[in-house]
């Protein structure tokens, strides 16, 4: 392991990212002085710190030439997560907006990892409506910051050395491969930067065309949106009131759930780039399971006399949300009937495509996973038939199926872990649990919780938040995480990193082989 | 396929079934009349109608001469439990004890498949007191039957006809062997089936010396704990107040949980044959779960301030009884804390050892996931080590690992999509129809739904049954399945089948191929 080439990378991450709170401390400095909280000394004293760190870094780092392998691609991607965390965190810290340290990095590693999990209006903590606009820009900055980073991990970084193979799908690679490997690799992320860049902007431009949103909120849901990150200015989306931002929202997070990879690699094919979208066998997965759980919920909602308007309307975008692993609602959808639970607590797991920001274990996953189940029971019944497993037209070798297959089974055991980690806290039911721990792992943000059956039909009804069964905490779409306790939500923010960087990478870190020489 | 051999077999097995039937009608003559019911008319109609059957089918299949292959065998395998659950349900209907057909079947199903979820004592039927005996040694009898007859497909029917490989572990094989397999496929079946005898009479002399069990009990639990299915002759297994007879039964459904295949290939090997099992990975972790589950379980419920010997009594004998898929309680172990569910929950997926009487996906599946996926961290972290994944010593190939892990995920997509249709009855929570789903597919018996707070630190504390959460059905330990839609009751029914057999011999039922010439 090149320690001094990695601590000069992280450098460069810290670097960046104190860079980044230049624009939310140019709008803590107009803001007008709040009675409490000081945005200003929040953020100069996080760059104080953040310049001093990326500083210290970049000397450790000094010493040695770098050459850059496997083996540091894996550090730099798993530990840059962790530091980024530590030092977004110190603005709603320093600010006074989060008392507690561990709030704060729960906050900015739900953020950087486009989780959307929040603290905020929950436990001893200010609600949105009180939270500075500049912090709630952080906020949404951390999330788009983190979306284009992981893409870009998985698009550009890994890929390059030679970390996951083709299709981004597995660890089995033929290792670095020909010389014009890495400029391929700068030149895709540039493409895929400038793409995330435009239908940022374009999102941003419509919310305000459709109407209830100002340039402030359309810029933080624009940020939010397109990174499938799901941090909102407001409780609920439906405080906007506007039918047409809800519209747009939906599509922007059903662009940020699809492969930017594909999209890029597509990029100059000009107008025939949807159509080569169409092509790939994980997108068309992902636009039929979309199709299917808003058609679901949408069922399950005019099952209890919801009136068809508005039941499509809440299932689409609530539907949507939870797919792409957003985690925007327009209502509190925990009190919905079981099924449309099932259908939104399995929708926490597979989340969007590979190469998006969106979360869980990626669509393409279920997609191999379901091919195989098929040729399984047809190989069953005939065993001499030969058959090759194919992904849009290419062959998977026997090696990166098993390597496919392990990943979503250690998704699940990590789940499960994760849930009984997080139940240890009795308060918690089953369902929050197993929800809160899927929810965490697959950058959702809400859970689910029960709740009390006579504040369901209300809140099914009038959009309501419901209460929740017995008084436990309310972790939500409409809550937040503020209630758990300390030891949780470190859990849980090491959960987010684990499942937004697909298990291994985070793993292979307590492997004392990684840090050999 | 050669649909006469097929015929030629259900027969045969419609003829046992028939012939099972006299010692409970032999029972029933002696019984004191009951008011009510009548239990000879049962068996009489049941005998009638399975003698006709079994006589149709053989004149069906009687033309042509019988060579048996891998299709044959599938079809036998598959059919042969829901011919002998409509056949088994007739006794329960004719005698006047359940009042629905589908509610007959449902409770013969559950025998055969010892799964062991019952309508009794739920709904509009009966309870337990009030069944005659010669229907509860029936109930009894099927699970023993379908305990032994379950070995029997995977330990000599699936590997004799090459449907199954070595390891019982995937359908990946290399077709019927040798001559001589046939053969040892018979010696096999016949040690198996001796050391299933010589358990089950053990079993019912140690209850009877334990205490508090009368001979017909013991007998009726041997039975169904040697089987690991699970039907008592009371409502809780507390109600006989012995705890040597828990810890008798505990031992045999931890043995019923073993591998029959192992313990009967070294049957030979005298007092060393318990040093044998040993050696097999399987078992170890078999052993090692039941540790973990107990110890969780128990240092859960001293954290609750149940006093040392009642937890310990309470966590090993509920523990054990999930893990091994039998089903008995002693408490109402739904009302016990979260984490304690969700090790019960997770205890429903994995189930026993293969080639036992327990239901579950097996611990050998489970152990070659855990190994894999700690292979794949390894060989994430260093790409290009050399390494192969072993079992007992031997290499496993990759299409049998793949076949293997295909199985556990058709496992759990099989559970959610069973949940989903449960929780189409919406008066089942979430809880509830995911633990349904799982309990009838793991051949457990008792699922788990979410019970009043207040009530269950009653159950905590005086074992009573807790209130189950806003009136919804009681599909817990001391619960039953008659309050659920008839449609609910056939959807598990087939689930039970379905998670018997492991899958895959019953969805080949449903590909045309294997059904053509």
């Amino acid at each position: 392991m090149n320690l001094a080439q990695v601590a000069r990378l992280l450098a460069r991450f810290a670097g960046l990212l104190t860079l980044a709170q230049v624009p939310p401390l140019v709008f803590a400095l107009t803001e007008a002085d709040h009675p409490v909280l000081s945005p200003v000394t929040g953020f100069v004293a996080s760059m104080v710190v953040g310049v001093t760190v990326a500083s210290l870094l970049w000397l450790a780092g000094r010493r040695r030439s770098g050459e850059m392998f496997r083996k540091e691609a894996i550090a730099v991607a798993g530990l840059s997560w962790f530091l980024a965390g530590f030092l977004a965190a110190i603005p709603f810290l320093w600010s006074g907006l989060l008392r507690h340290p561990i709030d704060a990095v729960f906050e900015a590693i739900s953020g950087l990892t486009t989780c959307g999990g929040t603290v905020l209006g929950s436990g001893a903590n200010p609600s949105l409506a009180d939270t500075p606009r500049s912090l709630l820009l952080w906020r949404a900055l951390t999330q788009w910051i983190g979306g284009i980073g992981i893409v870009l991990v998985f698009v550009a970084l890994l890929p390059a050395m030679g970390v996951t193979g083709r299709n981004l799908l597995s660890s089995e690679s033929a290792g670095v491969g020909t010389d014009s490997f890495q400029p391929r690799a700068i030149e895709k992320a540039r493409l895929v930067a400038s793409l995330y860049f435009v239908l940022t902007t374009l999102c941003a431009l419509l919310l305000v065309a459709a109407g209830g949103f100002g340039w402030f909120d359309a810029v933080c849901h624009a940020f939010t949106a397109v990174s499938t990150g799901g941090y909102s200015t407001r409780g609920s989306i439906a405080e906007f009131g506007s039918l047409g931002g809800e519209i747009v929202l939906t599509v922007f997070m059903f662009l940020g759930g699809a492969s930017f990879a594909v999209i890029a690699t597509n990029w100059r094919a000009g107008w025939r780039c949807p159509l080569i979208l169409i092509r790939s066998g994980e997108f068309r997965l992902y636009a039929l399971l979309t199709g299917a759980v808003v058609a679901t919920v949408c069922l399950v909602l005019l099952g209890q006399g919801t009136p068809l308007p508005t039941a499509l309307r809440l299932a689409s975008f609530n539907g949507v949300s939870v797919l792409t692993s957003t985690g925007y609602a327009t209502a509190d959808f925990q009190a919905w009937p079981t099924l449309a639970l099932l259908v939104l607590f399995c929708a926490m797991f597979v989340g969007g495509c590979s190469g998006s920001t969106a979360g869980g274990m990626k669509q393409v996953r279920l997609l191999v996973t379901l091919k195989l189940i098929a040729y399984t029971v047809r190989h069953f019944v005939r065993p001499k038939s030969v058959e090759r497993l194919k992904l849009d037209g290419e062959v998977l070798p026997a090696t990166v199926i098993s390597s496919i297959l392990t990943v979503v089974l250690l998704w699940l055991v990590c789940v499960v872990l994760g849930a009984m980690v997080v139940a240890c806290d009795d308060r918690l039911n089953f369902v929050a649990a197993l929800a809160t721990s899927a929810s965490m792992q697959g950058s959702t943000g809400p859970a689910l919780t029960l709740v009390e059956p006579a504040s369901a039909a209300n809140a099914l009804q009038h959009g309501a938040a419901a209460a929740t069964w017995a008084g436990t905490p309310n972790i939500g779409p409409l809550g937040g995480f503020g209630d758990l306790r300390p030891w949780t939500k470190l859990v849980l923010a090491l959960q987010m990193v684990l499942g937004r960087l697909e298990l291994l990478t985070v793993l292979a870190l307590f492997a004392p082989s990684l840090w050999r020489r």
